[in-house]
């Protein structure tokens, strides 16, 4: 059937790290059966979100789709894979496939959100094969820093195709399956048609260590402690939080996890069997009765997140507990780009408190969850793909992939979010461009990026707000005097008179010479009074603020 | 005279990277006479201080004493030192000491504020003193990366005073003075009382690399670029930009220089003499003619400044250049913690442009400014100071740089900002604890970082605003409905309604059932007003706004 082809287009997660969304589909141009894989979230940042919850890929595109919508397969349950499952399902409403661990995380989020948690289906790992639509789908365990992680074989009428997922080849990775090359050798020799890849660290030119080297290295400075110790990882990471506890308990400390999200992690570990053999650990209100240098807490707040555990023992108590000189506190983490203030702040208070701090600047207390360089080199080699087709990764990851791919003499294509690709030939064809975006959560409501209204909340973050009150009678003329209020301005200007009086004392003015036109048309006069305030505070205070006007007329 | 005491306190620096104010004094306790070891900045950033363009030391202790003021001593040209001296000159009136290229850009900033340049007086490098009172300083020269940087001798009665300024061990600093170990040898020699020094690099357990090393490897870089090279540095590290230079210089190109602050830079080191043989430079207008693989620009915005050139060559045109696929750029320099995200977002829209982008991630095309550990070591052994203070860091920094004396057998001591020490006798004292913080330049205002102002702007940056304005009649009556304007806010909430008919609705409710004491009493009515804006808000968007409530009385 000439008239099908094989489509994949990213939504999200092809132009940034975090909220991944990857469209694949069969068919008939325009009438193609599709899957999702992943729907994530990003998080957001002051500089150019504040005030805003999560981020969200723009779906929009695939909701006006949602007939043609087979399933959602997610990868693993870090929260730029899964974060968003829960909140899209009204719009999307397929049902979601996943390992144990994964569709564990995903069921929390459904019922979370009072959505059916049998919309979540649990699978089986590769050769198991989830059928949907034209699409036959495994889940093929591969190691990366969150149980179950799994990349996909997808299977079409016109190929195989494989999805990495995040991966990184470790063969001993503490919890979960190991790489396990002869497994993807032989999917290989299937013949893929192409390999949609991760490229967070294609920038790093060493190979990949080992989750299992760690232990002893973070067992030696635990021994070396006098007081407390504490040390801090993605909760998700459980072989992480699996190594520093045992490394802790070799070192004769009793255990105690701080944060939700950290026992939430154990326990839907425990819940799914992935975590066996964990050490026993005590509560808060034990770990304040025995002598600390015989406890270690393992709490959340790598990141520097305020209301995170971390973050908490950095300003006084959490649970109860309190730090003091001579305890120890270890970031088993690298600090995501945009995060050092937060954590550079943790460690200043720790600093104050004369607490020791160790971070991984010196790469033995941590490892990343991704393939670097050579590994990659390695992935493509092992599946001898037609086509590479970078993702997961900033534009400069996928421009570098698309590189590396080039260099070893392999066809590598960029397609960042919204880029329709066929694949259905030998070479790749950008067939079209979808407009793709960002959607943002803000409280309770899904806002658009370019709505404005963050536009707004910065412009007032920057230059301040003030609200003008005018009120005229019903000649039109104005009654009493106009009416200032300032927020987030300084109070006096270079004029040594209060802010609020010389914007009065101007628009006032502005008023008495006022022409009835201007007067009688609302647009004109609000037009008219922002104009003022703006010139007036640029003089006494250098700043020109948002203005609100609000006219009231009597008539 | 047992009366006389000699002091130091840190009024910006010991505590964080930036904002630098160190003050010495000697004499009777509260009439010591004073001097001033720089006067620094530090920048803003959205999360803390949006809208705030500069950030100053909280002055205030020495503005009451700036009788006993004698003199201002500013150790190099870099904004954390220098940076403030023209906006405190009219509380402060001190003579402002220098070398000549610092004192060459300080004139230039007090020239801006309108303060006379005679204010700024250029001495020679040590053995030249300059007497202040009861203090003979002599300006030593030591490297960094900025020329003439200086070390301060500080002699007093009670002994001699060594001030480190910013430094490095440089026996090849490409430009200006290398380290001369025989020199400062010979100044401990005379007994040093106490050493305050700098702690940036006091986690670096490295030996620092010279400048003299990176040209070799700059070099071979430009020489495998096909088009057009762009690097970025700081502006002030001169030694930097003349590296560069010629390194473009060897390869066959020719050099433009981009951004104001670059040009200024090497205009006041030629000026001044520091620079005799820079390698001359073409215009844009020529740059734009000649091939581009035959041109090197050498432009400023290396921390990803959003004004600088390079964030405009990133986003197009900058004075008619534009770069293009097979371009290079490099970074040659250190991200600031804090500024990662903005140069993120440039790496990736060079990436867009198809332009290679080399940064220094392994370290060949960027040295530090700042003595590592080992090279702490070293003048701490030079100098054999009675008492060593660090200064120039953060609180871990110091803490470190304590700890690292005291593993040495030194005698270090942590004084943090607001910190008085009295150094008189064989120990350190803490005599006071003055209170400190930050300043903040507002546009053109000063404001306290304590004043709510800045903190009111956050709130509106994550919250949003609504104005709520309600008429009264003359029996306090309400006149009309209230009426309601958004800022930063979605315009549609649960109900499916415009959030603002919503508000007014309950605003109108609520006024319907206030009793006369409510509307009578404005406190009261912008209270309960207030209180149903913000929980109408929290069930229709799940957001609670900032509000501003006008109420207008026609008594």
């Amino acid at each position: 059937m000439s008239g099908e082809r094989l489509i994949y287009m990213p939504l999200g997660g092809a132009g940034e790290v975090g909220m991944n969304a990857y469209v694949y589909g069969y068919g008939p141009k325009g009438k193609e059966r599709l899957i999702l894989v992943d729907l994530g979230v990003t998080f957001p940042d002051m500089d150019t979100t504040p005030g805003v919850d999560l981020i969200f890929p723009d779906i929009q595109w695939l909701a006006e789709r949602s007939s043609q919508l087979e399933a959602i397969f997610v990868t693993h349950a870090h929260e730029d894979h899964v974060g968003a499952v829960a909140h899209f399902y009204d719009q999307l409403k397929a049902p979601i496939y996943a390992r144990a661990f994964t569709a564990n995380i995903a069921r929390r989020k459904m019922e979370e959100h009072g959505h059916p948690e049998k919309a979540v289906t649990t699978v089986s790992a590769w050769p198991e094969i989830t059928e949907a639509g034209p699409f036959k789908v495994g889940f093929v365990p591969i190691s990366h820093s969150i149980p179950e992680s799994s990349g996909l074989v997808i299977d079409t009428p016109k190929g195989r195709l494989v999805h990495s997922g995040d991966f990184k080849l470790d063969t001993g990775p503490v919890v979960g399956e190991p790489w396990d090359e002869a497994l993807w050798q032989s999917i290989g020799d299937a013949g893929v048609q192409a390999l949609v890849c991760d490229s967070t660290n294609v920038f790093n030119t060493h190979e990949g260590r080992s989750e299992s080297g760690l232990g002893a290295e973070i067992e030696k400075l635990i021994s070396s402690a006098k007081g407390m110790v504490v040390a801090t990882t993605f909760a998700s990471n459980v072989a992480r939080v699996k190594t520093l506890a045992e490394a802790g308990q070799k070192t004769g400390r009793s255990i105690c996890l701080l944060g939700r999200a950290m026992r939430r992690m154990i326990e839907a570990s425990v819940e799914t069997g992935v975590l066996t053999d964990f050490p026993s650990t005590i509560s808060p209100e034990d770990a304040r009765e025995i002598p600390r240098e015989n406890v270690m807490l393992i709490v959340t707040g790598s990141q520097g997140e305020r209301r995170a555990a971390s973050a908490q023992l950095a300003q006084g108590k959490y649970n109860g507990i309190e730090l003091k000189e001579g305890d120890l506190f270890l970031f088993s983490s690298k600090t995501i780009p945009g995060n050092e203030r937060g954590v550079i702040r943790i460690m200043n208070q720790f600093s104050e408190m004369g607490v020791d701090v160790v971070d991984d600047s010196d790469g033995r207390y941590h490892v990343s969850g991704h393939a670097n360089r050579p590994d990659l080199e390695r992935l493509h080699k092992v599946l001898r793909p037609q086509i590479i087709i970078p993702m997961h990764g900033e534009h400069r990851h996928l421009r570098e992939h698309v590189k590396l791919c080039k260099s070893n003499g392999m066809q590598g294509v960029l397609a960042t979010n919204g880029t329709m690709l066929d694949l259905s030939g030998n070479r790749p064809e950008i067939v079209e461009y979808v407009e793709t975006g960002r959607t943002y959560l803000d409280g309770s409501r899904k806002i658009g990026a370019l709505d404005g209204i963050v536009r707004d909340r910065i412009r007032m973050a920057l230059n301040g707000h003030v609200t003008v009150n005018v009120i005229l009678d019903e000649e039109d003329e104005p009654l009493g005097e106009p009416w200032c209020e300032i927020m987030g301005l300084t109070e006096e200007g270079a004029s040594r008179a209060p802010l609020v009086d010389v914007l009065e004392e101007d628009l006032s003015q502005f008023l008495g010479r006022a022409k009835g036109k201007t007067l009688r048309e609302d647009d004109v006069l609000e037009d008219g009074l922002r104009k003022v305030v703006r010139n007036s505070a640029q003089q006494e205070i250098g700043k020109k603020p948002e203005v609100t006007v609000i006219i009231s007329r009597l008539s």
